[in-house]
């Protein structure tokens, strides 16, 4: 792998529209990802095995994922699994990859899925070790790494730690995680820094929100700290869908346009990252798009008045 | 002065409002500018003493400096002067800072003032010259410093060469400009370390847009390298007014933000700096501001709503 090579894991098809209103019939999702993958994204986390009576809108995800294994078959498919059960379902749906959320912090646990952070570290450990038994590879989250919305800035230190429990339970790659969109370039270059010795480069990503707005400057720090593994969500789907464009995910095409501008590769094309945003528009009924894609646009209009 | 702290020169009265189908009143030009320095805000473009058939959006250049040097005695205040005649409009009218506008590239200067570089690079220089024997200070931007909409990509060289003669005419602070939006933080970084040995780092200013969304990202980018004076717009204004958000400076409450994330100092005050940017919403009537802008107002409501 060259280390111009970015490799993206688009996650709209599950951080993204699990935050929508709007349903989605797991047909329209599956020809998401077709798309995605049809215009050269590498990696989509395609579904999540969540209990279905918690996040409604992913009660799909068997049959989204038996389609995607049938329409892009090539394509590097994961799914989240909270815990053992949701990790049978994904097993039992011909999952090949999964992956696990910690949070950081003490509280979010609590909050989020009633559980203790040893708890709920121990669950994460024991679903890995399954998943890694069971052939599949795997991915851990951790989430709040940077700021909890409870607990304020989150020490270094206590990724670290997290991390190394992961890594311990034969996780191939640690996905540091921005859940709320609250670090700066700074804050990553500093814990990417303080990770650098624990958690291999090649196995390290990163998941940036770009509540402020901050998500293409944070991902350029992590690019800068040598980090090659990036998730983002087409159309910067995700958050809040009152807000739109407010707190998604880090857009795709901006980290294509990025990219690009700066030398680097993603295997993605942009006309076809577009086809996949306007079907997901079409079925969200918003205009979606980072602010690279508002720049596209204005420039088609532009050339339309010319 | 402290390596922590970030002077921002606030352009919205300048580059953003010369953007705008509104025409401000010259009096609300004013209020928006004591508004600014009532936020702490250390330096504002005030205005441009351009040709009124030109940009009649400065028209008014003469009774806005007036008006400002009165409500806002201590504001570092500095206005745009195309040439000597500008020039000598601007002295008439108080000015003790004046900056001028070389873009870097034949055709830039072509499509835009009707001049050869060679031609506008001397009208540059005599301006600087005149107004330095006028005792003001001065800064000069170099503008499509980094991509170019007719000549593309600007060789590093050329920027290089044009920031010496703005130098030896006498000029303090060198804006690099990155006048459409285009540049992406790896050329920040590059066009920097390139010039760091003809442009001290004390005298370097940069000015970003936020066309595609990388404002931020280009900040921090510059920031890393050791700039610390960089002009931003209270509200991201400026650019198409048809595509808010779009293409304006990148924003002053998002480099507030950014900074104060990264424990650097602007000594902005986030709601003085509200204030100002609700005043000038009022004058063009439509929602402003950077991503920190929208998140800050999406907290709002999710509080009211609580």
């Amino acid at each position: 792998m060259s280390t111009d090579t970015l490799i993206i894991t688009d996650v709209s098809p599950r951080d993204g529209l699990q935050n929508q209103s709007v349903l989605l019939p797991a047909a329209a999702k599956v020809e998401l990802v077709r798309l995605l993958a049809a215009a050269g994204v590498p990696s989509v986390e395609v579904t999540s095995f969540v209990s279905p009576a918690a996040v409604p809108q992913m009660a799909d995800a068997a049959e989204v994922l038996a389609g995607v294994l049938k329409m892009a078959p090539l394509l590097r498919a994961s799914v989240l699994v909270p815990n053992l059960k949701g990790l049978t379902r994904a097993i039992a749906a011909g999952a090949s990859e999964a992956a696990v959320v910690l949070s950081a912090t003490e509280t979010m646990n609590q909050r989020n899925i009633n559980m203790s952070l040893e708890v709920a570290t121990a669950v994460c450990e024991e679903t890995v070790q399954a998943a890694r038994q069971a052939g599949l590879a795997t991915r851990a989250y951790i989430a709040v790494a940077f700021e909890c919305p409870f607990e304020g800035l989150v020490e270094s230190s206590v990724v670290l730690a997290l991390c190394e429990r992961m890594l311990a339970a034969g996780v191939q790659e640690i996905v540091i995680a921005d859940t709320i969109g609250a670090a700066v370039p700074r804050q990553v270059t500093r814990l990417l820094h303080d990770l650098a010795g624990t958690v291999p480069l090649g196995q390290t990503a990163v998941h940036f929100h770009d509540t402020r707005g901050f998500g293409v400057a944070n991902a350029w720090a992590a690019i800068e700290a040598g980090v090659r593994r990036l998730d983002a969500s087409a159309g910067g789907i995700g958050g809040c869908p009152f807000a739109p464009g407010a707190a998604g995910n880090v857009a795709t095409e901006d980290l294509v346009l990025l990219a690009r501008k700066s030398g680097l590769h993603t295997g993605i094309d942009m006309d076809g990252l577009r086809v996949a945003l306007e079907y997901a528009e079409s079925w969200l009924g918003r205009p979606l798009g980072g602010r690279t894609m508002a720049w596209h646009r204005r420039k088609q209009r532009e050339a339309a008045e010319a």
